[in-house]
């Protein structure tokens, strides 16, 4: 045996966590075995607490430490409009911008028939009482620019078109700080299609 | 505030850790928060056992479960050799090749007099008098080929210069696999200084 077990067993729970390779979990178990008590005691606890504290929002699936997310109880917010993601962390990055000031829905997922992901496995049906409840104007869709993002777009689209309600998605072009000459001719013709007028 | 916060503080620890930056730091908070509690909880207990199990060998400082590692306890070992590195985890790597069956010590570090690494903050002292006690004949330095570890072999070298023991380094030059056109020119220089009689 070169490995002792409890650090075996480490690097096996941490190459487990998503772009954790074998030679990562390594590095990261011996640096907390050298790291002090603290440091480690204060990791763990953070695990534990993320677990208990953290629940999902009952009406956008947001995560919250409420039944209801921050998002939903804001006063502040423009309820004619819901924003579809696919994750939570798709929130985090357009709350970052300042540019959206409506409300969410997160799906928990696009659907993937061959990873078969099912429209029953994501939180499309419970999108569709909230058009109604919350007298939605707007449905913006801001799935990811792939295959599977276009698919559940598509399908949503589908089911929304007996509703009084507007559907969008969000523009594709360039990227800003992007260059022309490297991206690729999907995103170009996108970007041509997509042309505003600017006078 | 856009991001809940256990999660936040979540993905403040595991930013702490080497190599995991903010990004990667809220993908792998997120990842937990969607894994099932059991999953979490492995984890965990696998971290809290990693510090509450793991020590280090009084003798060679490897890591152990135990006062002394199980490769200064085997009999099977060769007591006359002692390979001095910086880490713990150069014994994992040095025993995955199979070559080497003597025992170990561990610096914890190299000598860096910019970081403040001074010869007292390694178990430099702690390797002179196993020589004794374990009747070493040779010491083999497989410290890292940049500076830091040139200065400590050399540092380790001269103070061993009083005791009957030979001193080795292990030997630079092209790596396996590795391509003589693409090589730095230091790498290929040893390379000849090293060269060995093949008939």
């Amino acid at each position: 045996m070169i490995i002792a077990e409890p650090l075996q067993i480490a690097i096996d729970e941490l190459s487990k966590l998503p772009s954790i390779g074998k030679k990562t979990a390594q590095r990261l178990a011996l640096h907390l075995l050298k790291s002090d008590k603290q440091t480690v005691e204060a990791l763990v606890k953070s695990l534990v607490e993320l677990k208990e504290k953290i629940t999902f929002c009952r009406n956008c699936f947001n995560i919250s430490t409420d039944e209801l997310c921050d998002i939903c109880k804001s006063a502040k917010r423009d309820r004619t409009m819901i924003c579809v993601v696919e994750e939570a962390s798709d929130i985090i990055a357009i709350e970052k911008t300042n540019e959206y000031n409506g409300l969410y829905h997160v799906l928990g997922g696009v659907l993937n028939p061959l990873a078969n992901v099912t429209a029953d496995k994501l939180k499309i049906n419970e999108l569709l009482p909230r058009i109604e409840k919350e007298g939605t104007k707007e449905i913006i869709l801001a799935l990811n620019p792939d295959a599977e993002g276009d698919t559940t777009a598509l399908f949503i689209a589908r089911l929304l078109k007996s509703y009084h309600v507007k559907v969008t998605r969000i523009a594709r072009g360039l990227p800003i700080g992007g260059d022309l000459e490297f991206a690729d001719e999907a995103t170009i013709g996108r970007a041509f299609l997509g042309r505003i007028i600017v006078q």
